[in-house]
């Protein structure tokens, strides 16, 4: 899976800007144009790694001929100590690139490090763990990504590539059944439909309908495990609503087929890595 | 405290373009242009309030016709259940812009409440409680602005702003003096500048050089105060490093002028808000 | 349905920044900045509008003061002679934008009417009209948005929200199966798959895998009526390939359930307009 | 002639960015990131190509080893089976960019192949065959640069730079005299003034003024020829209004110096080019 | 004349963003949302004013509720003394929009100074005077415009819009016959041809060409007299090179067409502007 | 001292557009593409240099083949008549970017020089010369790099790094000690206050607050001596208003620490340098 790349350097740009907005002031009086150095990027923490060749992007958009060597790749997991990555070239790229770098990938790895915490947590059942929408402005693709080096996987990336029906929806057309007919009518054959159920009567009318998934919506374990029986398998079934680490692999165990938290992207604690100047 | 509008704007079409790439799939083939909608917005948690007013200004980019009641202004405390707005508008507006307009405040309330927490633990004593470079790529601004909302104070915004000497440059000039007044020769006299140190030995050297700020780097609270004793005022002290909720009080009472931290705004919990349509 | 308008608002500036890079030397020398006219946009031949917001809100963004009514409305039909529009303002607003606005509308509106022509043409069967990726750049959205103004449907709108298994894909994975299993384990649960077939063979290949979609690409009506027969509505069907006014009827009697054609967004004629000062 | 690589690349990575709004999830799902494949280019029509060095830029947009050889260059005839290039590089980049890449080289072929179809049809008279400014936004570049590769030559780029008096603007001067000496007293020296007649007085007044283009305005063949003889050299003649491949001959035997066409850039046919996977 | 409101609008945003990166840090921490304030433009020299209505935008883009009264127009001449404009809104878009505004309109007004300075100079002479290519990256529309408003007239906009060959591209041809029979050939016919001579003998070629303009390069007075002689109005004769205000009342009298000055746009003086805050 | 790269390629792209809006319709339709020249700069005046390489990505911008050779660098002084670099690339390049090229190399030089001379001015005292927030728009990155260049000091850079108290703040809080304490409650601790003063008593009052750097507006160089005496090193004073060559020596000898001016970035002078092709 693969980001355009004239987009990520849009974002490291952005980042870039915001960060040095006119020059370094203490590196561009201090450092001499011709010094050279190499930086080693080390995990301070246990995780699953995301966004390192964005990090060593950073590096060359500041000095195109910058070396790196990456050790560790997305995806993989690092430990505590592990060395990531080594970076050779301008030590005032080094030094200008240092925070945007770490700023990218702490924040990737700590997405994809929670992401896959939530992976390993439904282990053994059929559920899979989706992200959302409730994403960062400007980070969506960055974010969805990291989602997926954590083993999990996304959900519609946008307004326009889904149809969710939501109880607003359905109150405006004063059933169900009408807004999915009214839907069907008009919208291209490639979109599916998703709609979201509060219970079990909710549940069985959108079945009857042929809909492509059900959104359980912050639905009791016990009725989850009937909405499955129910289903038997003609529709896609999501749990959503204050899923937490604690309380995921009792969802995943009533059968449900995905998992969606926005958590994953919302509310992401950065995982910690340091870049170090080796002597 | 004002952003410039026409930035905020930038931000909130970025995102906007993000979640409606070409059309709400589902709204646009439901909902009547003619409908119109008041919705209301919800805390769901106890905390500081950030962001309404851009929160309100997506629904004003989709539909210029819209009208919004603020009750509740950034920086404001809100307890669970406590209305924070009311936005009536065309229903098609309220729909499409829920999601992005509720991603934007959740994220800054979440700092801001974060922020105040801080603020909080540190009362009475003389410590400002301060935000770092540790910031999500095209969300700087946003992030800082969040900082003071909830009552803490802005560090540096980027590298062009203040000087700050960490090990690497000094080594690039064999002593902290030498680098001192090679900054002293070439950089502007309305910059500060501002030094890492780790010990009280390079404590005393950047006193005696008459910098504006030195950074205690993951100092004991015990040399902390020793630091603060030495002092005596002739420097602001910054206490950095692992400051967590469990150790700001402690760090605060050593006597230091501020205390950075990067979770501030590299590790956000959303504040949770919902936007609900009233009947 | 109804597209962001800043995005519409970007597209009009680029088209007026290439037509007025510095002034319009011949309207800024000669027209009085306080002269105001009227014009009215006439219908010079038969067929179905798209684009007459657009082409007003091209004078509201030279001339904030501009009063547009718009007489005919986008998906109506017109009928040579029929006055569309009447626009009120500044006289230099009015000349500096005619090329730029009828250039919108009558590029939208071709679209709209050839692909109302073909809706008409496979009227009575159950045949929906589609468009595709063959659009030209920038102008996806508005010339998407024009196919279902004339009564067509939008295909997938990018690369990101359906998948589509062609004969390159499916021979990196050795058979259909294999590919289809590969992006079922991988893919967001909210993306259909769509399989193109050239022969029955194929066809009932893909039906066994479950798509939700199958490509008839090239075939001849007969076989395609087998296809229908075959496929009993286990799948939809979708004709591609070198449709025509003239083969659509019989492609769209043999059952299948759209037909898509590049040349509704790739080969467009401009539906002609013609803007009229009123004296 | 050779337009700036740089916006050439600005409306690839908008086409990109259009066709690609995250991940491309049939590729990036099915392809190995280390899969090769050699690609050709293919005519499917008889015609003269444009744009084959913009197609094979949006391959090196995204994959910088991508080896691309042209073997068939822009303003050269092509014919139905002939390979127009090759491309050898990712397979991932091939199947990405093959979409965005047909759809400039087909549009732009398209109308190299019509002007030259025109210019044809004038051959042995006096007359070239021009565009006009009725072009598709943010594609005048690449649109007014296929008419000179297909032989055409290039009207005024924009309102800037050539001015043009159609009746409106005169009837603000109250006469031709008066707008054209107007024009005269402000405009820089480097801009030709043109004027719009619809009938011989209207050419005799033009030319006592000594403007540098009369354009004959729906004129029939007769009353150019007239115009023709009584001009005897003095201004450059241009013939517009309802021009088409089946009245372009007779009107260039009139003797006019240019006839202009809105259809080269308003009413594009695509000129079919496939790209195939070699084995 | 009218420039396009939302290309200024850019450059005005860039401007504030350069200006106020983040926040006045003075002004945001110090003065009342709800304060209100007037100030006044007052001219602190004579010349000719240019941009007043662009440094009212300035405020507008801070706070759409400022109320702007202009008294004395761009083109009109100013008296050191003399109050220019009144502005009345929020003490903070005040502050914070004056250095931006002030910067614009002290630029242009400085260029439509110097240029009618040149005006006055040529008074009574055909001569005009011209502006050239020789203006500030992102600022030609402005400079460009204050030329006109200081009363001289605007050379070719930039490379496309007027032939101009130089020695170089003689020397490309062998001769200047080749090099102009090769441009008509191929150029479009609203292009005119220039050409840059530095001797007679090069005029008379260049006038047996028909060429529309001839520029004198670095000729002295006498040849240039000489020159208009032999031209005897067969060609616009333009006069350039280390033209000064104290060189060119006698270069107009030589009988040139036109003068041109990289000066006007390349070495501006600002033009001394003042705001005050009234009591 | 490095700008962004990435930055002045985007000043120089928004150039070369300004200059080649579609072709370059003299050399694209005169100059082979496998023409190929060099060129060489050569300065027509005695100076300091700055921008050379910005000059120089002009040319690799348009030609990635290009090779430059640098031989006086940024900060080297030129005499008339030095060549300053050579250029070997194509002819059709060297032709389009000429006029880009030298407008900036010759406005950043002329700043440069402008600089170096008020340097020399003061040389032997204490008094660095610096530059102000009078910039162009858009030029304020390239403008303040070239006062550096010019051995010229850089004031703060925008309105959110630098406190700088004037008249109209202090008034809104009644007094100068009001207004400081506010400022010193609020904002971050790395930002320095500046206080504009216009006599001493309000120096006496500056000086009683600590404020890091207090600016003497439009003192006489008496007053300003006497400021110095009274300060004894307890502030940066900084002189400003209406300083000139002619005055900065005087100014320069009453021992202030900082000479601020606007001309330097407002009202330049393009230092001559010309392209000249080899044979």
């Amino acid at each position: 899976m693969e980001l355009l790349q004239f987009k990520i350097d849009d974002i490291i740009k952005t980042a870039l800007n915001e960060d040095i907005n006119y020059i370094d002031v203490t590196t561009d009086y201090l450092i001499d144009d011709s010094a050279v150095s190499t930086a080693r990027y080390v995990a301070k923490d246990d995780g699953v790694l995301c966004g390192i060749n964005i990090a060593m992007r950073v590096f060359e958009l500041l000095d195109k001929n910058v070396q790196t060597q990456v050790l560790i790749h997305d995806g993989e997991k690092v430990k505590k100590g592990d060395i990531i990555a080594r970076i050779t070239g301008s030590t005032k790229a080094l030094l200008k690139g240092e925070r945007t770098a770490l700023n990218l990938v702490q924040h990737l790895s700590g997405i994809a490090t929670a992401t896959n915490k939530c992976v390993e947590l439904v282990k053994g059942t059929k559920a899979s763990v989706a992200d959302t929408r409730k994403t960062l402005p400007g980070l969506r693709d960055l974010q969805k990504y990291a989602v997926t080096v954590g083993g999990g996987k996304n959900h519609r990336y946008n307004l326009s590539d889904c149809a969710m029906l939501k109880d607003t929806h359905l109150d405006a057309y004063g059933s169900m059944t009408g807004a999915v007919n009214a839907l069907r009518e008009k919208m291209g054959h490639t979109v599916k439909i998703e709609v979201e159920v509060s219970d079990l009567e909710q549940l069985k009318e959108a079945l009857s309908l042929g809909v492509e998934i059900i959104m359980l919506d912050n639905m009791s374990c016990e009725d989850m495990k009937k909405a499955v029986e129910i289903t038997a398998g003609r529709a896609k079934l999501e749990a959503s609503g204050n899923v937490t680490e604690k309380t995921i692999t009792a969802i995943a165990q009533t059968g449900v087929d995905i998992i969606s938290l926005g958590a994953l992207t919302h509310s992401v604690k950065a995982f910690d890595i340091s870049m170090k100047m080796e002597k």
